[in-house]
């Protein structure tokens, strides 16, 4: 009996968008204000999903708790009041976009979940738009 | 045509989690706080999906206030206000975990919905998290 | 590397559902107060949803202020403010209900929007209930 | 001992902002898109909020059943599914701008509560506007 | 310069709505379905106000993480995965209703927040009612 | 007939929290997290009320679209995508605490309104906390 079971957590920090191959001139008309050297912020708030087979003795999927524990030591923790460009070493190189945001959360939870559970995870950006990787099809 | 509706519902009720196969130890650690033999509670929000063919007479799927009533009659009216432990039968011996509550609500509306609609419900236990059944893939 | 980017749009107009080959009685035992021939309303909330593949020089799927652009343009000027059944040609012949405005504004993305990004449409009529072409499978 | 209990309540309607004594052109230059004379429509939801006594004997302010069944039967009935400009008599000669119904919806309500308890409505015409009588202070 | 802040926090508990001096009958008359004897349940959502004096050096009126300290160990703390009636002593001579919890939350935080700062409780037993102590003047 | 309207807004912004007067250690101590020297950021949501006389000849307090034009041009585009700190004079000397936002917002909005009209504002930080001036009395 497989079951998908849904848990959200949340984290602050700054970004800027900024391509380091480019001139500022096509930084600047690509990503517009996202583009400000000073940053900007975001409450980002995720959703992440494990999806397998239910646990007949307990009537669990997962502990909610332990997932609760994960996402705060694996995630929250690392990005949470940061700098993702500056102190980030994942972002050194590529930006920090929600789109690969959302793939980082995914692959550093991938690391620690048993490979028994799918993983999907969403991150809204604001509350008006967010990304879902692996996307939705 | 295929098209998906969804519509909300809500209930409150008592519920405590436990494994009659297990020491008072074993639940305690593995349960924690919901182990709490004198019960404790939950407003549970549940969302309850139909797809099929849209009918092209009404530009309906599935008239909402017949579902509405339904998902009254068959779900709410059966767990509002109780406690899930105590009162429902199909949780004597099975723990009512949001997994199982979610699937048995998917059993109750998969026996009074026409089978030409595909059914899916996700039951939240709190805010901050859900589960859906069947599983999101 | 596939993702999925989500963003949220409104407007709020008026409706009435009614087929124009029934009877008044059939009209209101089907339709009940949706069928009030002087119309009611409701503020639509609609997610539009992007699939495909991340471009790796932005980190972007698809520019967000592009989307929200097309997304004012196309359908929030179109139905905003407006009466579905006497001010917009495509509700002429068939019900302004929620599945088929949900399937107009797909229709009407789907024209504007490269082929190469799957798209999908959520529309909310109320906080309570919503539709979602194409189907949730 | 004083307190203030609320209770959420909602209904769907067409309106059109409209004042009868100026032409069209200044009907248009200060209501905008509100004007339409084909209607346009909302969700409306509305806080209905008393201030009062506690009574001891129950720890209840009033009973919240009794509260909503009140709300469903003045307010919901009345306005929901409704065309406010053409179905209300209290908006043959006023606009049903959010104010008003507000304004309305107290005066109903003033009339069948106990004056014993203070009253307050709150009305939401979308996510993102609302109004409330008595003025906050 | 007086500001007011405020901050959520909640916790899952049971109850059940019972007056020891009335008749059963009684009992089940005024308190319906909240009546059970096998209790049942809700998730409660706090919001705590304080008002008071901007201190210049901090440009805050209160430190946050304190006070989000205080909530939990005084109030989630005592209530998360109770039975209030069975388990809280100040709830074995009066009902648990929403209005004599918040009551109660705010005597437990009158008790340890300095004076020289008002305080204000907002308690939501569902999302759809909810309660303030001191009342809304 | 005095009425108050409310209206939302947002902004993202990066900040941190400082007091130049202190030493690196205090400033630590206090601040946490929030002292990060390489910013965080947040999603800054806002409602701005009006209080005041009703104008019989609209129904309306305030033209609501020239208040969503007001907050844009005086608010939002002034701190959206900025870095507080280092971007916006009015806290050079101070700190960008939600206090202090918020009674900058309410300032600004004091010298291009009306002084006919009341005027109250509320900022969240994040979704959990948020702060108001002038004071909830």
């Amino acid at each position: 009996m497989r079951i998908s079971i849904y848990r959200w957590g949340h984290f602050n920090a700054a970004h800027r968008l900024h391509n380091d191959h480019w001139s500022d001139e096509k930084n600047k008309e690509v990503f517009g204000k996202c583009n400000n050297p000073n940053f900007h912020g975001h409450n980002y708030e995720m959703e992440v999903r494990l999806t397998g087979e239910l646990d007949p003795e307990t009537g669990y999927l997962f502990d909610l708790s332990e997932l609760k524990r994960i996402m705060k030591s694996e995630v929250e923790d690392r990005y949470d009041h940061k700098n993702l460009n500056l102190e980030c070493s994942e972002f050194k190189d590529k930006n920090p976009s929600a789109e690969l945001i959302c793939y980082e959360i995914y692959k550093i939870l991938r690391n620690v979940i048993d490979k028994k559970y799918d993983i999907g995870v969403k991150l809204w950006e604001t509350p008006r738009n967010y990304v879902m990787y692996p996307a939705e099809h």
